[in-house]
């Protein structure tokens, strides 16, 4: 061989060598992944499927039946052993952590020696009549004890002895036509008030500010019967004998009274009780309508009711992130019962007990969520929303930085019709997506979508043809993570149809007949219909732990505004005189919001073409949708209502538990003609139509690129 | 050749090239970085380097001279012409955007028909002496037209007559030294009160509160000529005819006095005069000490100052981050002057201005740092901070969530002595970090290091052996940043000798004399001082915007917080039979520090093993570290003070250049042995202890691992 071939074979070598090694090099360059960010859409969509699947109907029943058994009100033994229990089953079922959380906050129980009652008293003086000391107790389970007799927690003592004036509903315009119209003045007298149409705490602030010396609350078969129902144990009617309990508080937001903003630790200054957050003045007491039609022209309230300091406890399971361990999505609901909690808390307790018991079984097979999740199985809500509140302040810096949602699980049904979503605007596409996801739960509608079950029960008509989703209000848990600290929130329960079911509620509410019974028996015996809400609460955090997106939809946070300024405005357009005369105008909100909307389309478009292979891209635009909602808080607060901080909602002065949107204006305008001095009422609604204007574009900033 | 051996050959060659390709693919794959985050510390110190370097002592010179030939008071045309020279030469030196950001707020300027003068009137009310009407204007300046007049912005109007009394420096012990030894009651009276020790707005305040009718404020030589210095121009010495001018505002971090927690925009709504934040309610107004000496016994004032709402303007200017675009390092110092400006502001936006052009420089030759950095010209600083406040309203939420840092940049040189820094506790080891890389400007200490020539002069002994940093106070525009927002924050300029020089602030401040002259003839001829200076701000931008882990130091703020702790408690301590009657005591305090300094230990400990090449990893860490700050603010505010919302840090109330720590712990304590209600005044330490303990807590739970 000469020279030259022997030069030529080694070039071929060279040749095919070098070209082996770069086809190698350039594979070894280009397989690895050049991010961390190892999301894959795929593989999680097929986890959601699992995760949903997972979740079984008789396991929900198995938890309820559990957790139904005793009576667990907040502050009690019982409740502190069933915190634990749920401690250990969590741990058990797979979480991370779970821990309890202690908090000693004011609640409120009767006196057990010297029970409430109300009195007909005779000129003489004499009792001639007294309403029953307790509701008659439920086949099954009379042996039962520390059934709590219907009180209203907070109430004030005395003995105030007054004629009683019969003042409806005791809403603000119940209180108006009193007075205004029918000239009845309540000062000094004690005044009965039917359950219903608004929170009880805002009636009795009515009446006190009326100056009642009392108010006997009662519930009416109207408001608390459905027509054609047997009242329990035949049907799932309030029977005649049964009360509702509830408190009668005006925190709007303060969590604890004695500890207004900050977390009832050991270390924390209490303030006297009579400079305590919210408690009312007067007796409250609440009656059933079988002593409600006995009650005539004059009567004594008798009333032990006492406050102390309690020690309650929170449950807090936690996930670890797999890939941002620093961002929080929260599961919430309360476990604290009023007796037994069949519907409230416990229907919504089970559910998140099987969305935990699903997670561990994801998490067993080797399933780690992008995000934290955080499931808590809060205490005292019936005192007033105690236990999420302290969490929530004591947490508050960490949850400003870290949150990105809290999704709210009490009673997880109402009523056997259909869906009931309550959320930030910026929640709606989700929602839809998810509940796409989920079966209807109700017979003969087999392979239909719950989505498509909802929307032929419940459309939107009025606003685009899609099933109706509501704002939040109040009443819930998820109020301080959503009014005082802006995190996105929502809830979702199974409810009945407001249109043909007229009464408040359920009608068994808040008495001993809310047993495991009457779910087992009446509302959902297939437990279908709460395997699907569990479905939709797990489906919702599920998909915001785990999209490498969040998804989170500003756009129709934008379409949200743009409704409710239209609403704001046609309300001030009722004083077109007034409006001109004072130079009020909604122009700037008008415009605040077309800017938000262009910002957030802008936002969108731009996330299309984002590289979602670049993880700090991923984590700015997430950050930004995070921190939409945050946008929205007003450190300085609403008027008067400093832990009320979200200038879009809050809940309505005149009644807790509706949400009110633009509340600011909305507050300033309300019955602004009857205003003593106009001019200043007037220029109220100017400076809330300033402050809200300046949110708005100071949200739309936040949707802006960065740099 | 035979199969076998053919084979074998096949063997071979397929071992050799799979061999190459797996090699290559190794190199491939190991040779692709992982991980977009390509920080590299060596390149950064290396630009840090070229930074430092390209800032000269003749441009800043230069600019100091073109910024002070004309007066430029905040809301006239010179100083908005100004702010327009800025924009065009931020944007030519290569910036990535220059935006001009106007506010209308509310200033206050002489009436330029009815001149301000205080009158001696004889017992016939004749006014036999009148003060000057405005300071000898120096050489050089004859022609300058538009020189305001010395004046107290935001004085009420009025001819007050009245008996003069004396009251020192109008501090609270100078009042209180009055009324309880001296049992002299100023009601009624003008008081003449020597400019120093407190800012001047506070000595109004006390005037006010102990019912003087006016206030008039003199510039006693004591506290405005150094010994052996010459008034200016032969030396630095406040001349006789020479006046202090100055806002006489409690704005308490309002910003705008009609649009508090707003945006001073078009659409705001504005308070009427009357209700406006801090305003005056008397009349005040500044005299020299030529024309002090004649005021005796009864004098009348004549005050026509105007409040009015004029346009303002900041000028903001970007360099867009390459990696995290969205954290926001912002350099901000005022422009507008009470008339040149020689050292406030202008010596400080020289300084800005020379920092921006290296900036651009680097920028030119390919660096672009890891973060977002503002530069912010503002504008009415001197009548309240208020375009700096303004701003920081406007863009509260954005801020809320993105900013890393404010480095403030108000008068760069206040003396020949040394440096002099404030900054909150986590910005100390990179303070002493960048000094040691800045160079001496002294003379005689060439090859000296800033920091071994401050530490020389100035050494923190009873805290560390180390040069000493202070804590932020306020009266520059760091305040709206730091004390409300809760952005970490610090400043940085060359100063007196405390120890020997007794006089207030510098001598000519505030007065016609502050000139570019006092600068280039006396402060700083070689301008090397204000270099050194310009390297301190700028090399603590660039460490902040640029490095991958951000250089802010958790244990030093735990080190700070212990001492504090100490401080006030010793405080405490000096009511020792008060603290067991009352049941006070500091050590949930002590307990919460002690909790902070371990959880600091702990992140910073786990900082060492952090893996840099994960950018989610480092991100999480830095935003630890960048909200950390934000965990010390309570939106609820100090008591009385909703503005100032730092736990930690507060101007002191009697004196808004000082920072108290614990200042709501510490002002509860103040003069308690006055106190009316003794058992109410500890109830509100204990609070406020309280309030100071979960603070410290919670910016703990900040540190602790996310999940």
């Amino acid at each position: 061989m000469g020279t030259e071939s022997r030069l030529v074979r080694w070039i071929c070598w060279l040749t095919v060598i070098t070209a082996f090694f770069m086809t190698g090099f350039l594979i070894g360059w280009f397989a690895r992944p050049t991010s961390t960010d190892t999301s894959n859409d795929e593989d999680s969509s097929r986890s959601m499927r699992d995760f949903l699947d997972e979740m079984r109907a008789e396991n929900i029943r198995e938890h309820l039946r559990k957790f139904t058994r005793l009576p667990h009100l907040a502050g009690t033994k019982q409740n502190l052993r069933l915190a634990e229990e749920i401690k250990e089953e969590w741990l058990e079922y797979g979480l991370d952590s779970v821990e309890m959380v202690p908090y000693d906050v004011l609640l409120s129980y009767p006196n057990t020696t010297q029970p409430n009652y109300i009195s007909i008293v005779d000129h003489l003086g004499n009792q001639v009549f007294n309403t029953s000391l307790a509701e008659p107790v439920p086949e099954g389970y009379e042996n039962i004890s520390d059934i709590v007799p219907p009180y209203n927690a907070f109430s004030a003592q005395g003995q105030p002895v007054g004629d009683l004036v019969y003042v409806n509903y005791g809403r603000t315009e119940d209180f108006s036509q009193l007075e205004r119209e029918m000239k009845i003045n309540v000062t000094g007298k004690i005044v009965i008030v039917r359950y219903g149409k608004i929170f009880r705490g805002n009636k009795v602030k009515n009446a006190a500010f009326h100056g009642a010396s009392g108010v006997v609350m009662f519930s009416d078969p109207a408001d608390y019967c459905a027509t054609g129902v047997q009242p329990y144990p035949d049907g799932w009617n309030l029977p005649g004998g049964g009360a509702q309990r509830g408190n009668v508080l005006n925190l709007n937001g303060a969590g604890d009274p004695l500890t207004p903003g900050y977390p009832a630790k050991e270390y924390t200054f209490r303030y006297r009780l009579e400079e305590g957050v919210g408690l009312p003045k007067i007796p409250v007491h609440p009656i059933g309508y079988h002593d409600a039609i006995h009650l005539l022209k004059k009567v004594r309230m008798n009333i032990q009711t006492n406050n102390q300091v309690t020690r309650i406890h929170n449950v807090i399971g936690r996930v670890r992130g797999a890939v941002e361990p620093d961002r929080y999505v929260i599961l919430g609901g309360h476990r604290d019962a009023w007796v037994f909690g069949g519907i409230d808390p416990v229907s919504g307790a089970a559910v998140v007990h099987e969305i935990v018991r699903s997670t561990g079984r994801l998490l067993r097979r080797g399933w780690r969520p992008r995000r934290t999740i955080v499931f808590a199985s809060w205490d005292a809500e019936e005192f007033g929303l105690l236990g999420s509140t302290e969490w929530a302040e004591e947490n508050a810096k960490v949850l400003q930085d870290r949150a990105v949602v809290y999704i709210n699980a009490d009673s997880a049904i109402e009523g056997m019709y259909t869906l009931r979503v309550d959320c930030t605007p910026s929640l709606h596409t989700l929602v839809y997506k998810v509940t796409k996801q989920v079966s209807s739960p109700e017979v003969g509608e087999e392979g239909m979508s719950l989505y498509e079950s909802w929307h032929k029960r419940d459309n939107w008509t009025d606003d685009r043809d899609a099933p109706r989703i509501s704002k939040l209000g109040s009443g819930s848990d998820f109020e301080a993570y959503f009014i005082r600290l802006g995190i996105a929130a929502g809830r979702a329960r199974y409810t009945k149809d407001k249109k043909t079911e007229r009464y408040s509620s359920y009608p068994v509410y808040h008495s001993v007949y809310e047993t495991f019974e009457v779910v087992d028996r009446f509302y959902d015996p297939s437990f279908q219909r709460l395997r699907a809400v569990a479905q939709v609460r797990g489906g919702l955090i599920f998909q915001l732990a785990d999209s490498q997106l969040l998804p989170l939809d500003a756009s129709q946070y934008a379409d949200s505004l743009t409704k409710y300024a239209h609403s704001i405005a046609q309300l001030g357009q009722k004083h077109q005189d007034a409006l001109i005369t004072y130079g009020v105008s909604f122009d700037s909100l008008f415009s605040a919001v077309e800017n938000f909307t262009t910002a957030a389309s802008s936002f969108h478009e731009r996330l299309k073409t984002l590289d979602r292979t670049d993880p700090l891209q991923v984590r700015m635009a997430n950050d930004q949708l995070m921190y939409l909602e945050r946008a929205f808080v007003d450190p300085l607060g609403l008027p008067g209502r400093p832990f009320y901080r979200h200038v879009i909602f809050a809940p309505s002065i005149h009644n807790k538990y509706a949400g009110e949107s633009f509340p600011g204006i909305y507050d300033a305008l309300f019955d602004i003609e009857h205003a003593a001095n106009p001019r200043r009422a007037w220029e109220e609604v100017r400076r809330q139509i300033s402050i809200a204007t300046f949110t708005v574009h100071a949200a739309a900033m936040t949707l802006t690129p960065p740099a």
